[in-house]
């Protein structure tokens, strides 16, 4: 998709009408920034999408039950997963929302809590209620980089975009922002991302559109194959751009937010993927010609995950046989003897044997910060590609001593 | 089994009559050692088992052809893996096979060929047969050492062992060596071991002895959860020892062999975990009480191959989260609230809440050599357990620049 079709804006998580967010140091980090909340003045038609681990946090599991509520707010902190943390956990969070909603004078159901850190330890429950008092007043257009920065861990810098287009003769907003950094896998592991809009739509058709482009986005990416127990990815839509709403035999329009939403979220995945604990290099995995989208895909997180790929990338080794070792060992059948695989636009193998190439050339490739490897199974028509990074001695250190 | 009825001899791959083995460096190396040959002088009862991935190498398809066909000899190099080389990597495969044939004057069949080390680069035939010729009339009893040496890559040390038993009277001797380091995941990546004995073993015998024990020892170790194309681990028994043929009925000779056999490759498996690329520590993870074995082994691999609970381990971190998050992203079904997760014998998680310990004694146990995780589905009567390796600033270094 063209980039020049979207129209950004200068803004963050507020700037559809009717949101309003901020962030502040509740002391859940040392110094940092580690609550945040979003808030919208309407109930909002609200989709999510949740981890698939068996082991879900207390917040998604909270989250869960009250998505279909006419969702008004997103409490978030950050520094702390109130993960593994059982009944009181749950508790927990459930208590945080309670104070939120009273604060906001909404109901309880009403709200949603992320949380994202470090799992197994119970969360300093009176800090954060202390710091909600805080915060509730401080709710405001303006918040929204305070809001982006409140949702980090690891990550080194915050993520967030906002758009604006037109429906149905109506000026309408989007914007998203979101957190990852390391443990980000298929199904989108250790992921916060919220997306605000102003626009009025059918919750069906929201539905439809968000998950086919998560699926094309957040869940294309990875860093280092694991999954969280946190991830959630939230839309929440409050309609005061007053367009009418769009239904699902409304084409034109679905194209538009299509197009728009999209460019969201993949700004966002890729935003994330750039930011990978330690990395130096964003490997784009395609694997074309396969004979199933699901083979293809089996294949490119194959060797989208493989340590030995990963370093190779890093440096800058145009070591292709890891890639077609990586490949066969995905558990879906083809020929070798068929396969080409490419760095860029060089050929490395074909037919069965390897192609000479220059190896100053393409360690002058593999010097760039975004590498392409392309491999070509010939046995179907179906594609499908991963966003990765490379592996580095960065990456032990930061994951060595996290609880520290 | 207890080591205390083993009975372990100072020799290697030779110890065995009828066996003769030796290496040399022929060039594929700058330095080290690269071509070995093992001989023996009668025809094998020869078993063996390699790779399952997709892509094979060139001498992995030569010795699947000839297994059956009374092996000999195994020639082996290392330093290059012959593997993504096409019909031409097949056939120097083939010639350097029937060079060690007409040199020991006995059919090219009698042959296996191993390769290890880089893939995707055409051996050097010519140099490598010049070494066979300088190689063949070097065999000898003595020769074991330089055998175990030659088939190494980034391995920091040679891994051999020898034993002998009685058998129906008469002595029998069984050894083995073993090459690994990076690329050892289940199904045995980038593994080459041989095992060599003087038994005499109807052949069914031996091969159900074998694959059972290949299950319970190299297919439980995981370094990088890669793949190669090249595994092989094969066992040829020439019957020298004079015993009466063993057969399926004889139930107390085969329970010794069973016991010495799996006495070798469990120890070899070992070695090679123990001397995986740049790790400080061993991990084992064990999973108990799963509802079937199965599912055992998939958390089990699926926690021994995160590289979030490798790099805290290796940071001493008993970060127990990552464990339980790593588990839940198995694919499996199992009831967070019920599981017990434990650092040797410290109980960090039970019944869905977080069990307080001392982060000091916990630091002081994972500074061991040999850290074992143990989780406990409470689900079923399954267990299942995998020796793996932390992740370190090493590993990368190793992998990032290996084929400088």
């Amino acid at each position: 998709m063209k980039k020049k079709n979207i129209s950004r804006i200068k803004s963050g998580i507020t700037a559809p009408a009717g949101f309003f967010a901020n962030g502040i140091h509740s002391g859940i980090k040392k110094k940092n920034l580690d609550l945040g909340v979003i808030y919208s003045e309407k109930p909002c038609t609200t989709v999510g999408c949740f981890t698939r681990n068996i082991v879900k946090a207390a917040p998604v599991l909270f989250s869960k039950e009250n998505i279909n509520k006419g969702i008004q707010a997103v409490i978030v902190n950050s520094g702390n997963a109130n993960a593994c943390t059982g009944k009181r956990g749950y508790n927990d969070t459930k208590s945080i929302a309670q104070l939120t909603a009273e604060l906001l004078n909404i109901s309880e159901k009403k709200i949603l809590t992320c949380s994202t850190g470090v799992i197994g330890k119970y969360l300093p429950v009176n800090r954060i209620k202390r710091g909600i008092k805080r915060l509730v007043p401080l709710l405001d257009k303006k918040g929204y980089a305070n809001m982006a920065q409140a949702i980090l861990t690891t990550d080194t810098k915050k993520k967030e975009i906002a758009v604006q287009f037109s429906i149905k003769g109506k000026q309408v907003k989007m914007a998203g922002i979101a957190k990852g950094s390391g443990m980000i896998a298929p199904d989108m592991a250790t992921l916060l991302a919220f997306i605000t809009s102003d626009l009025n739509i059918e919750k069906r058709v929201l539905k439809d559109l968000f998950s086919d482009i998560i699926e094309q986005t957040f869940n294309k990416i990875t860093i280092d194959g694991d999954m969280s127990t946190n991830d959630s990815v939230i839309m929440m839509c409050n309609g005061y751009a007053d367009n009418r709403c769009v239904t699902k035999n409304d084409k034109k329009e679905i194209k538009i937010i299509y197009e728009h939403l999209f460019f969201i979220m993949d700004y966002l995945a890729r935003e994330l993927v750039k930011d990978g604990e330690g990395i130096t290099k964003v490997i784009k995995v395609c694997v074309n010609q396969a004979r199933s989208l699901k083979e293809a895909k089996k294949i490119a997180f194959k060797i989208a995950n493989s340590p030995l790929v990963k370093t190779a990338v890093y440096g800058c080794d145009a070591n292709w046989g890891r890639i077609l070792a990586s490949a066969g060992a995905a558990g879906v059948n083809f020929n070798p003897d068929q396969v080409e695989i490419k760095f860029g636009s060089y050929s490395l193998y074909k037919k069965g044997v390897p192609v000479s190439f220059s190896e100053k050339e393409l360690k002058q490739y593999l010097k760039k910060r975004e590498i392409d490897i392309n491999i070509n199974l010939k046995q179907g028509r179906e594609s499908f590609s991963v966003f990765s990074t490379d592996l580095t001695e960065e990456y032990i250190q930061i994951n060595a001593h996290y609880r520290s």
